[in-house]
């Protein structure tokens, strides 16, 4: 069983998850460590839910740390400071929307320390993080899984998806599955609304259709056609993810014509729109393109 | 009210739809008149539900004609038999997959008959058609649409999408999304696939995340993991419904890349593939494309 | 042989090929009418090179009747007024970058009247039109185009591909591979921008090897890397042309993603930079996605 | 003045390239060292041009040290045996069609040893790598290419780029446009070919107006209308470069939706058609998604 638990990186999806695991430590008689690149964010983080404000070296203690930071090349550098005084038989799980090269790197790294490495990023949003209802996809090795399982405290949902960084890859999939279906379905709305269409109604009707999508149900009614755009998840990281999704195509030598142009729109959305937008705001783009705009 | 009301074209949807038109007309104590090119197959649908059958000339009755044929070039052949003959003041309801130029074309044709036109394709497949819970998304003047609400007697949603031809570019947008979003999820699992992942778990964490869609929860668990490609829905009628949306795209002079390349893959699909085969299958050339199978 | 030659439309290109046209009457003893629908440029023209100016009537006198016009919107237009006034065994020869589907209709309308069409639509540019040496793409019966051929002063080079329509489609499939060329040279260019690439050098490059085309070797290194984009062929006529190439693709049930895919984005480029800026700015639209500058 | 050049690598290119160097070394009295992976290739050669063949230790004699191997990871290959063994101030020139990345890597690792690394992939084919009249586009510090441009004796032409891996990354756009220039003109003969257009009339006017390119004027002619299909260079090399330009694009942070596009598709026809077919027979994928012939 787990004794003590680590969780590195508190932003808005890693604050709520680490609250859970703090409290389920707390349940357990365990401890749990908290650490966050601007120390100040920990310590605001330990004063509201209890857990116990670590420096890197106090990893040492862990028997499962867990990440949630922005990209790969974040995990990179925190491991960088600690891979060497990490306990024997610990398990690391990464809950970044990480690429699976670098899986790969760090679980070999890991490995020679007598360290698991597991790649477990999430979806469900900020509200399923502070539910606790993540749905989690977890690359790497089934006992090692099986051994911290009940740590995901976080989660309403664990799915082993395959070796290390098949966890990254369904969650890169699935990010740009998301940019495809946003994207199309603002171009059908776009081209529509050139065509005279009530837009509102023509959604009403795909969402009860074949063409439906998350995006055409939730996404796009109460974000673009409101015209509120409200920045939750970025659309420098839903291109950035759309990207991994792009290399996880050229890695495995497939050919996926619309996953790479979707990449590209996404990547040019992002450039011209703004990186730090709500990933809806692509459709900004769409409406420039076209001269229109989705309402 | 409604006295007399024919419906024309009695296949997989027409056949339930038509069937709830004479219920309806033989509660409310009018007529009901059924049309088939192929006469036998109206005679074994009055046989089974007791509606007339008539020859194009008995339309001159008609209050409300109904259509739903394979492709706005039957409905054209059918009117120009009819047309001189319908009675002033009916309205031409075509719940076809048709195309608006035809719509528009069509609509000009009649209302110099004093005949009003509306398109109305449905969606809800044949299990909807039998139910009587269509959803039908109308073009055309929305007090003509008014007048006869009432004997759509197969919709559970009827929608006012705008002028004449909206209803089929809606039509058309959601089925190109439908065309979308299958093959993309395709790209996705056999780009996992040649990864290692495992499909079921990853698209069941699909099915829990943001990219989720209609084709990704309902079509490729049922028909294509499954390697069963029931043929409900023919590979060649998404491709055309696809470009028809291409053309709504073209007419709009709206910019939808993604649109336009589905379009072509799906093109390309039906002519490798077979246009008679499912819809879903569509994926079996994503498979030849990638050496690989989603299963 | 031809007596009476006539020439509509007297722009950019149609001004010097009418020119050719009136020298070459001077010389066989025949006479040359030019037509424009401003009167004063007729007026000039036929001041400047010795043609007799008319009004649309008086073209029931003419053998031959070239017509050079924006789209073929504007030849149906002028047809409106003067089809049924040609005289019998007359050929009309349209220069204009037009649609295939137009030629067909505007063939079948002049064949009643015992008039033959050719579609001739032109490439050179105004250079070639200058000079006399355009290469022509015609369409049509071969036998008519054979009484005619004599008369085609400003070509240097005259190439029957088809029947009626076949100019028109091949002379949009030039101009999508155009479109293509120039878009995926300036897409490369830009990500070897990024790369920190002397692209001065890299063309030289490219132009030296396989991957060299009229875009790569003409178009950027003269107007994109000088940063002149000198408006000779309009940004909105490529789009409208890769456009009828949809169009033919589409009409020809053909599967083609990547001139679909260039299509939207000749459109996009046409809607955000500006329809009237030269075809080459669309490279500017490329620049906005990758915030470089190609140069 | 280089005294002692080694050639390894003597397949298709390699070996006539390797030939003028040992022409040279004998010309200047140096000394020419060959390498093959398979011996007896490297004996069959010194025996026809008189160079020595060499393990690969004997190469920390070499001033110059020339690759010419099919991709980065046999270069990477060889560089394991020899790195530690070659001489302080030493040149090594990759000539593979190798990856940006794998040359910054390779370069730190030899300038350690005090080894200077250059890019310098080719083209101009076979025939260029016999003449000696092949292009050169090389990356890497101009110094250090300035010191051995001399040693380039199979080249025509030698362009400096940029840094380490601009080399690679040009002749992979390079090679990425070919590839866009192929298919798009085999998708626009496709489409002409289903609407009754004579495409040998049609590729002459193309090839006289503004969408030829190299593949339109000189590839689809001699290989593909005749249904010849000589592979001389291979559809998957093509795919290969066509791949490494799109991660050219995804390290740059780059929006190229065509060039990913055409990587997607040129993959899928190294797959579906073979990648030991020529280069051009990729169109015969689009043959199949068209049912036609381009002939």
């Amino acid at each position: 069983m787990t004794r003590i638990a680590a969780f590195l990186g508190l932003g808005a999806m890693g604050g709520p998850m680490a609250a859970h695991v703090v409290r389920q430590m707390q349940r357990q008689g365990g401890r749990a460590l908290v650490w966050n690149r601007t120390r100040e964010k920990a310590e605001r983080h330990a004063a509201e839910f209890g857990g116990e404000v670590v420096d890197l070296p106090g990893l040492a203690e862990a028997d499962v740390i867990f990440t949630c930071l922005p990209t790969s090349a974040e995990v990179d550098e925190v491991l960088d400071g600690v891979a060497d005084g990490l306990k024997e038989g610990a398990t690391w799980v990464d809950c970044t929307s990480g690429h699976p090269e670098a899986a790969r790197r760090q679980a070999a790294r890991l490995v020679e320390r007598g360290v698991a490495f597991l790649d477990a990023p999430v979806s469900g949003g900020t509200s399923g993080a502070q539910a606790g209802t993540l749905t989690v996809m977890v690359g790497g090795d089934a006992a090692a899984l099986g051994r911290v399982r009940d740590s995901f405290a976080f989660a309403g949902k664990v799915v082993h998806v395959g070796d290390v960084g098949s966890g990254f890859a369904v969650k890169a999939v699935n990010n740009a599955l998301l940019a495809v279906t946003l994207w199309a379905t603002g171009e059908g709305l776009a081209a529509l609304a050139r065509s005279g269409v009530n837009l509102g109604a023509a959604l009403e009707v795909i969402n009860a259709s074949s063409g439906r999508s998350n995006a055409s149900q939730n996404l796009i009614p109460a974000r673009v056609l409101t015209r509120e755009f409200p920045a939750t998840f970025g659309l420098g990281l839903l291109a950035k993810d759309a990207g991994i999704a792009a290399d996880v195509v050229r890695e495995a030598r497939a050919s996926a014509p619309v996953l790479m142009q979707v990449e590209a729109l996404m990547r040019a959305a992002a450039t011209v729109i703004g990186a730090d937008e709500d990933h809806t705001a692509a459709l900004r783009l769409i409406e420039r393109m076209n001269a229109t705009e989705i309402k």
